[in-house]
């Protein structure tokens, strides 16, 4: 991995898999002057399919790796993206009533501890306000009155009107309607309060009581139509006993939700996930 | 927790909630002239039921112990148990070709790291009967040929000969009848190659694959007649990237699987394990 | 575990070791009306001491309980302490330039994670000024300029003024004076950016990547005149592989950070850590 | 990576870092008509090396791929090694009286877990040895009699005999003369019960007692002529509390030694592992 002040140029690319595609994107580096700092690769023998991740130092000639890439793309149907890792993204928080998730997001933001901008609060309560007032960050109230489509129009145009590069779903609690799914497809991420697949849908930390477990988890995963099921990200647990009540589970998995929920963000905001049907590539 | 030459005798007690249920058992101990050496108590707010281990020292009057906890069970509704930590216990293992967790319980048992003896190893296939001779027990097989009904037959009347205080399903491939599960209710413990309620069933490391998780697990679970459902006793997990073949899921679960089924059946020989409704209290 | 809204009394207690303590504070409860919630209790063989931490339901009588246990107290040499869990505390915060553990734990408090105010930041740098305000918490610079002693005279002045129950340096990037720690032994915690004892003192992270550590961790401990020598309250680790440079084991190590030492606050705070020597019993 | 009847070729690399390294070897595997399987690299900015590890599927025609390594190898200073995965290598345990990580090692090689023979057990107590005939694995004693410089040449007679590609300390307490140690370099793993660097040498559960630590950890490592200071391959730790005694932390550690010492053995097997200084690559 770089230091932070190299500020490398990150190519992500995928292919329909076939020999010499490490070799063939290796020398596309070369021939631009670029040197690698970092290569994920990955062959996926069931899809059929390479995806890969390279870091390169700042040295590379941008117009002639692009040159050479879409040569790739026209011979082996490569497709590609090049991201300037020094660029900051563009987060829009998407909440209701439950803040440890939005208040940590905000925190690592607010000492630079994340590359990205929070372009704004949008929420179905008010709870988050004081706490956006607070980080400077607009607030924008979505309620539900009368009407449940109303109200995703109403979010779904406060988002389209933010314009941004990841939508976080930091403990929302409302299925979004497909259209919206649709709209963020890989460019929104939901944390959810359990182990997936264990326990989607509602109430998690009740039906895990009940079952007794002696683990509890989260889940970061892009938001697809499906609820909850999603390309998982990241996924962590924390160990817990019979003398933990419901409320217990609540507070002990609330520090494993901040702390996926953050990874995951970091990983898609470094250009570290890959999804490939519903399954994600994380070169970390 | 007791070093092993003190071999402390070990008190396990329930009884419908109340106040004073603590200062009650500890005054039974005192009173025989023991000195408590650990002690673990649950009092559970959803099923007003309260559990108690103790482990008390080796001058304590068993008699008078004893009479004083039936004092106890007269009054208070307490039904308990007294377990010399000394005593080996009898395990019978079943099996079938998959052979990571029975050879490593041998390999435990083979060193004295586990405080039982085995007394066979039953088995709907053959593969394991040079495990079994190598660890000079004695190999049971109880193969299925036209009828699945006669394996099971068979399968209850080996157990029953052998008289095991405790049956571990290490990875034993069949579902069985509600009535075998009755007969070893709280004393037939089952590793299952998931982490519990996810994967219930077949194949799980096939559907997680699928799943796309970034965690498997395993779980040790008392066995009842709904399958995969029983009180869980042990559970844990381990990372796994978007590298992992299921073939590399199966190696390494296979290590999960090994260290949480052991765990389960230590916690379950020492007594540290006691079931209410579908949960368990671990006392560790 | 108790549920938040029933706010019970929590009963620390500790003494020199000898049968049947146990039963007499559960006798004591019991005759102040009191129901016990939680018990956590140790007897230490090597050290002949005995400590414990009950939770009772908030039926008891206070005073006929305090009469109680002074009763035991002189019988049996019992030094206890009762809190009421409702009861907020007041935390100072000292730390350096480094602010994730700072606003992690600002975060936490400002959604009421943590039952405690903090009543000032403290610092030899100016950094964490503006998180102060942003959280409208007083902040107290105490640079040093000339002379060393002066500043550590200035910083114990600021904190005796600020009256905390507990202090928590959270990165501070000095060395106390021995006086100071004396002045608040057994509340102020330090989190230390190393699995203590391994790298203790400066730089741990550049030492772990010298030495190819494949984990790495943070120790959260009460504060002694011996620097990272006093007794640990909360440890974790972090998988890291040779990929990691040294800025990624900062960056990596920075949310084990957090978490080791919100969790070693949270811990103190509720009463659930008993020192004894160097060592913590940590009743959770 | 590969599923098991694929039986790649694997090829171990390394060079001095420069451009366009990858591209030159994986244009010499296209060359030699193989597909890359799976690919772990690593340039280590600090030193100015790289290193790799490739999988090639079997259709490689070794004999090129030799040629055009050996191109590379005099221009570009490349060093490589080509192994056959389905090849099993020849291990040799040496032990003392602890043998949980012994009886662990054979239980897996028994269900063919991992891809070697064990060509002997050497000890210089005589404890194994039992174990050692269950298993069909010759036995040999190399106790200390008058003069440890006899033993440590008995023993270094016993393993040059058996010409073993690998030999494994499990558990074996004696330190070993430099010129032994200098003789299996890269070749020799040791596993120590603490988590290095903390508490090397002696006695590490009884020092991890007295510090209270919260986690104890297990260090799977290169044998090197200092003490408990060889390249780190594999550690892993456990969640301890101050319940457990010094014989709490062994029983509970042996579980954390099994488990990373065959993990670093299997590492070592498949030729995941490579050392550059004091540090490993670990391409899993």
């Amino acid at each position: 991995m770089s230091t932070p002040d190299e500020l490398p140029l990150i190519i992500t690319a995928r292919a329909p898999d076939g020999p010499g595609l490490v070799a063939d994107l290796a020398r596309a580096v070369a021939r631009s002057g670029g040197n690698i700092l970092d290569v994920g690769q990955h062959s996926d023998p069931d899809a059929s399919w390479f995806g890969c991740r390279l870091e390169v130092d700042d040295h590379v000639d941008r117009a002639v790796l692009g040159a050479q890439l879409s040569e790739l793309r026209d011979q082996r149907g490569l497709a590609f993206e090049l991201h300037e890792s020094a660029e900051s993204q563009r987060v829009v928080i998407v909440c209701s009533k439950t803040l440890h998730c939005v208040s940590d997001l905000l925190a690592r933001v607010s000492i630079g501890a994340l590359g990205c901008t929070i372009e704004g609060i949008v929420s179905d309560a008010t709870t988050a306000e004081e706490l956006a007032m607070r980080h400077e960050v607009p607030f924008y109230s979505v309620p539900v009155e009368d009407d449940r489509h109303h109200q995703e129009i109403a979010l779904g145009a406060t988002l389209e009107d933010l314009a941004p590069d990841l939508v976080v779903l930091a403990r929302y609690m409302r299925v979004l309607p497909a259209w919206l799914c649709d709209a963020y497809d890989g460019r929104m991420i939901n944390i959810h309060h359990s182990f997936l697949p264990a326990f989607a849908g509602a109430g998690p930390y009740k039906r895990a009581h009940e079952r007794g477990v002696k683990l509890i988890g989260a889940t970061a995963h892009y938001v697809t139509a499906e609820l909850d099921a999603g390309p998982i990200i990241a996924q962590d647990v924390e160990r817990v006993s019979h003398r933990d009540s419901v409320d217990d589970l609540i507070r002990r998995g609330a520090d494993v939700e901040r702390s996926v929920l953050a990874a995951a963000v970091r990983l898609h905001l470094e250009h570290r996930v890959m999804v490939f049907g519903n399954r994600t590539c994380v070169f970390d």
